[in-house]
């Protein structure tokens, strides 16, 4: 059997998502399979006895990353990975992380079907708590991975019942052994997920190239004006702090529109002390603004902030306005190469595809710090995530999951 | 003795001031007496004290409001009413609406001090719940009164602990026996009360001369957009429900300011689900306009209808827009006559002084309906008010007190 031309079986992966989907189901057809719970716990299981089956070696590490292993012929090169996330949001659905771990697993069982070889040796990565709802950070698993937060520091997370992140690992059994860090050099790095998204569907594509993630700049501000009586206090005399608010937050739109790739939202805006008789006399407002390139998206913040210098001395001298605080999340340039395979294998079986830039945070974020990385969208319906009603054609998972195997095989050489 | 030139006494009237302050004062300052708890009965009854020794005779009515009354010559004759309430907000100050009654009670005094008979028998009134705090709904004691609420229905008012308005009243002692409703006409009513605005500190003038007070147009508006994820929605496909709701405020704004005697707040504003990265899906906005004239607020209230229609239409076809509700509250016009009286006395004591219309709601708000009513505006400090804060100073108490007595003797008859 050769690896050209070698397909997924699309049946077998929906059942197992069906069957994963079954942990924590919820009554809107959803899921809620928080990080280290028993229902974490119980999806873990039912994923590496998949593996087993198929003889994969699984490792866990000190964080709780699950690592199923298939060897390659020569076991010692440095190792191509793939995976995902198995927790959800309370309010979670069935595909977001869990389609990405189960797209690898169908291209393990895939290739010992077909009793396929690689050169490199092949892993399949559970990452914990990348949902970040119980624990907070986000990302946690792969971030301890790449050498983004420490582990120690990480395993001494509390949840809101005070219970220890470590505690908890160890708890549900998967305080594993292995060094939280990369044993050694990786090879490729390789991500399928729901776009999260509405371009794909909107757009009619089936895939989506994945070049990168958008940076974000996200900007913490207050306006304080001064409360007063709606009635006896004239226009004149006010120091409304909604006004310049709403002046920001149409300034924001332009800014983001004023650019194809640009994102500008202003999510949190609250108004104290919200009373209808009140002129207000507090506002706070998180903004935040995306773009997948540094220097457009570092000018975007600098628009922003000229305008709101220019509000405070023209517009609304009446008001304070004082900058909370400002965090950057970079800009994630995915490697050109690993790209360039998920490119050619979606065009080589006649996908719709497209390149495209994730506006949500992935394990692939990090992972692109230690090891040459991609992503492979497949559309989601309405772009909805987060969300017991996310859903996805399995037709569109099984695309995902053949380029997925196709760029596995790029990247792990395959034996033809 | 005659009454021309006669003044009051403004020591005496700060005094008392401050010895009804001790009844419920707060470490801040302020008041907290609210109506009909044990604080409201000690207030009453030092009330009620000042007046006997006065040799007033008191009536309680249905409602609680208390009557000290001052034979006239002709006892016979339309009473001259003036009075105000004794209740703060929890948070309250030491001068909002305990004002109004000791500047009365300060009147009486002076009256009583020069042997100052009049033709007409005049009434000192301390008004039920006027604020509204504990039992719902403000100006309780005064609406009733005026025929606004039926007593039946507001003596089974009931406050969060679920104890009923009329039993309450009988606890403290002041379920009256007099009949809720005028027992005759009505001469006049003057009530004197801090402006509760920064209009005549700003403006350096001592007297307000209140012409009426503004009419209130509430409306509240729901917009209606998706909830979308802030980094994978591109611009051109969200339906952010803020966008429109931060237009609308700043056609409030236009509204009112177009007018020299508007007003418009949009003092709530509440964005759903109101998280950093989640385009807001949902906006609600409770909408405040004012203004003294009915037809110029109806024209403020139309064409901030007109701007949202052509916004749904035009600007923001991706948001469903609908009106939940509006209420309004009609112009207050006070009487030509009694307002004239109060002009005559400022500009004959040489305060400085202007017309003025009431922002806040007043128990002369329902008196207007049952009695040629007028009111007269002291300055407070900052026009800060509902607030512990809450300011005023000495000789802008007695300029007040004075015009009161003025006012007064001219609508009761004094006999010179």
């Amino acid at each position: 059997m050769t690896a050209a031309g070698t397909s997924v079986n699309g049946a077998r992966l929906w059942d197992s998502l069906m069957r994963m989907a079954q942990i924590g189901a919820t009554s809107k057809g959803g899921c809620n399979r928080q990080a280290l719970t028993d229902l974490d716990r119980a999806g873990r299981e039912l994923f590496t006895g998949w593996c087993r089956e198929l003889g994969c070696a699984i490792e866990v590490d000190a964080l709780g990353n699950i690592f199923a292993r298939r060897v390659g012929r020569d076991d010692a090169a440095p190792v191509v990975m793939t995976g995902s996330h198995l927790d959800t949001q309370p309010t979670g659905g069935r595909f977001d992380g869990v389609y990405g771990v189960l797209a690898g697993l169908e291209v393990f069982r895939t290739l010992e079907d077909k009793a396929i070889p690689t050169e490199r040796p092949l892993e399949l990565v559970v990452w914990t708590n990348e949902e970040g709802y119980r624990f907070d950070p986000a990302m946690m698993g792969s971030g301890v991975f790449a050498g983004v937060f420490p582990a120690e520091e990480i395993l001494d997370k509390r949840d809101r019942d005070g219970l220890r992140l470590g505690d908890e690992l160890a708890r549900i059994g998967y305080a594993g052994r292995r060094p939280a860090r990369p044993p050694g050099p990786i090879a490729a790095y390789l991500e399928a997920h729901i776009e999260q998204g509405p371009v794909l569907e909107q757009r009619g594509k089936t895939i989506g190239i994945v070049t990168g993630a958008q940076g974000i700049r996200a900007v913490e501000l207050s306006i304080r004006g001064q409360e007063a009586h709606a009635g006896p206090t004239p226009m004149e005399m006010r120091r409304d702090a909604l006004l310049p608010a709403a002046r920001i937050a149409l300034e924001i739109n332009r800014i983001a529109r004023a650019r194809p790739d640009g994102r500008g939202t202003l999510g949190e805006l609250r108004v104290r002390p919200g009373s209808r008789n009140i002129v207000p006399g507090e506002a706070y407002l998180m903004i935040d603004l995306r773009h997948p390139d540094s220097d457009e998206l570092e000018a975007m913040h600098q628009e922003l902030r000229a305008y709101v210098e220019q509000l405070a001395r023209e517009a609304h001298p009446e008001c304070a306005f004082e900058w909370l605080g400002t965090w950057l999340s970079p800009v994630v340039p995915f490697d050109p190469q690993v790209v360039a395979r998920v490119r050619q294998s979606a065009q080589r079986r006649g996908y719709a595809c497209q390149d495209i830039v994730s506006g949500a945070g992935h394990d692939a974020c990090y992972l692109a710090r230690v090891a040459p990385t991609a992503m492979i969208f497949v559309p989601c319906e309405g772009g909805i995530s987060h969300n017991e009603a996310e859903s996805a054609r399995p037709e569109d998972l099984e695309a995902g999951c053949n380029v997925l195997l196709d760029a596995l095989l790029a990247s792990a050489g395959a034996s033809d």
